[in-house]
């Protein structure tokens, strides 16, 4: 089993770096911080005596040998970037976990046959630079690399310049690795397993996500002295699209969710009604058809509501993944590792997406979960049980165990 | 009559500091752009035998003197700030204006009775520091210079530091001066004239205005894994409170208008339901039972929105100015110099806030104002035809000579 005290003084030690303003953390992707996590991960995964790979997204890889130098290592992991406000878990718990099971094995002498490799994959937040899961979807080849590189931010700096600019852009080629197999820990960022009074969540698949950004168009003009009649309020058309938004995602209940979670006014004065508002809508089912119904809704009746007010309407869709049915053998190594410790279990759907339902395109791929208070995160206070860490990374550890054999 | 080549130019050559970015002009308030702006003001009215005056709010004073000592001046004036994205002549023209009579005094060699003094007044446009009209309020003792210097922009810089800071922080008294009469020569920012065909608006009225900031809290959460019914998104109830305003402003129609210019949503992150949005309401009406109504009912709907959504929901009234009605003999002037010069006129009731709604408390005001294309203002294709600006200015002369007396 893991040691929970220093997997909890990990975490509190990684959440010093780029603090929030109300107990979370601010360690966004490409920031000077997230510099400075990377950092701190490299020097506690050469102690561990691990040797460490970056590629050309940034993308770290924490290698622990095998006793079988022709073996494919397995894979664990997840990712250091937070959201603006975000929690000390969420991802961290992943890639800290991975660490966690190295000096476990470190310390019982454990060898494996397959090369055991800790990963932090670049951008997963998605927030500076959309889509969410940027470098995993490098790494999977779903994007390109100069796609990517082209991102840019709210100020207009391009992933490629801010990756080399924090200095983590490496040599390596992106997606050459072969994987034996992944297993990624996270937080479950809903409600289910604590409300179902469980220590694990077998995750089997994930829900699948759409991101449309829409650019809505009116005509900046006076609050005062534009007669109702002559308005193209920009915003007001933003409204209404939202609450449909909302609409949309109810009429599919229970299973479907969506809403806008970013949300740009321009040139936003108190006293101009708005020409342009630009926001994002994001939503998610388990159901393929189900997104693609709600998506084309969006867009149907986006344009009416533009139409109607006379106003522009432009979607682009920014991000999106297909619903993920994970690897069979993975999953039932997950479930072993928790029957045979005895921790209460239950399959899941997640709700968020992760680094493995891309990696999941490459390699089989698994997830383990455990809880979070209230089912909260994307929020400062964002919180789990040291024991709930504890579950999370002793099945980690072996699942992890039965598949890179002992 | 004046000089229309002269007032073109020099309004041209205004607009070239703090230019937007597509053709008007982006010269907020208490920027280094604004110093540069007064810089320039300053220099034209010294040209021209003003000296310089400026008051603890850095409202500026250039004055011509008069031929009886005893005699209280007659001031013009209006405001050189800009919107983000506004226009060349909001504001600008009544300043500039100003200064075009003076010249054309000079040229003609016309003496008054009374001193003539041009004004600039401090922030009036309120978008970098609410409320609009800020330092002709103080001015006229509305508000207290206290209560002005501590307003903050979105940065959290202060106005009374932001004043220092430009230089433009005077010794004098602010109110100390005591008027004969005030005239506004201004854009109208509305259709009206444009549509009648008339080149004069004789400014009877200025509707009121009130200014509600509303702030709605819910929960940041993640928008994948949080369950629809789980949600508490700050983000929808905006855009419920938004689509009400219209609906109240409809209601009362054809007089009253409303809508919010600004929006801001946190975190503003893609994957995280909005946990708090602050936006400002802008209602306006000639109608002080009007706006009073919906002032009311934004109150009562909105608490009720939030309700229903769980969320919390705080109003603060953070601007406001009753209706006003200009000064019968200043009013008559005006009339009578459209009148005199053979120029169109009708009636107006002023779509937007003033100066002139301010000082009009403290000294007989009233307003000049011509066309704009297609009614837009605060945007930056602001557009007016020279021979507009030729009218505005000449009746201000002859409204101003028949005050100050020649
Ligand atoms: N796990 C997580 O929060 N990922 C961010 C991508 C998403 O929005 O699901
Ligand atoms: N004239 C003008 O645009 N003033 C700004 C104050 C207002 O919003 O009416």
């Amino acid at each position: 089993k893991i040691d929970p005290d220093r997997l909890w003084d990990s975490l509190m030690e990684m959440a010093k770096i780029g603090p929030g303003v109300a107990g979370g953390n601010n360690r966004q992707t490409l920031t000077d911080e997230d510099a400075e996590g990377r950092a701190l991960f490299q020097r506690w995964c050469e102690d561990a005596g691990c040797t460490m790979g970056l590629d050309q997204m940034g993308n770290m890889f924490a290698r622990r040998e095998g006793t079988d130098p022709e073996a494919l290592p397995v894979y664990v992991g997840s990712h250091l970037d937070t959201q603006p406000t975000g929690g000390k878990y969420d991802g961290v718990l992943g890639v800290l976990g991975g660490l966690e099971i190295l000096r476990t094995m470190n310390d019982l002498g454990i060898k494996t046959k397959h090369p055991i490799v800790v990963t932090n994959f670049t951008n997963e937040e998605g927030t500076r630079f959309a889509p969410a899961m940027l470098s995993s979807g490098v790494f999977a080849g779903i994007h390109t690399q100069d796609w990517a590189y082209a991102k840019t931010d709210a100020e207009g700096k391009s992933f490629g310049d801010e990756l080399e600019r924090i200095g983590w852009k490496g040599d390596e080629e992106v997606g050459a690795r072969k994987m034996h197999a992944f297993f990624e820990l996270h937080i479950e960022q809903g409600p289910i397993l604590e409300a179902e009074g469980k220590d694990i969540g077998v995750v089997t698949h994930g829900q699948g996500l759409s991101w449309t950004q829409v650019t809505i168009t009116g005509k900046d003009s006076h609050t005062g002295s534009t007669p109702m009649p002559m308005r193209r309020d920009a915003g007001l058309g933003m409204a209404r699209v939202l609450d449909k938004v909302s609409e949309i995602a109810w009429s599919h209940k229970p299973h479907a969710v969506g809403a806008a979670g970013h949300i740009d006014v321009y040139p936003n004065s108190r006293n101009v009604i708005p020409g342009k508002v630009v926001f994002t809508v994001d939503f998610r089912s388990p159901d393929l058809a189900v997104i693609e119904d709600m998506e084309a809704r969006l867009r149907v009746e986006g344009q009416k509501i533009a139409d109607d007010m006379e106003l522009g309407i432009e979607f682009e869709k920014v991000g999106g993944f297909d619903p993920v049915a994970f690897d069979e053998g993975c999953v039932t190594a997950v479930r072993n590792a928790a029957e045979r410790l005895g921790y209460s279990h239950m399959n899941l759907i997640s709700g968020a997406g992760h680094d493995a339902c891309w990696i999941n395109r490459v390699a089989p791929t698994a997830m383990v979960m455990c809880p979070c208070v209230d089912g909260l995160s994307h929020n400062e206070a964002e919180e789990i049980t040291k024991d709930w860490a504890k579950a999370g990374a002793d099945v980690l550890l072996h699942a992890v165990l039965e598949t890179a054999e002992i």
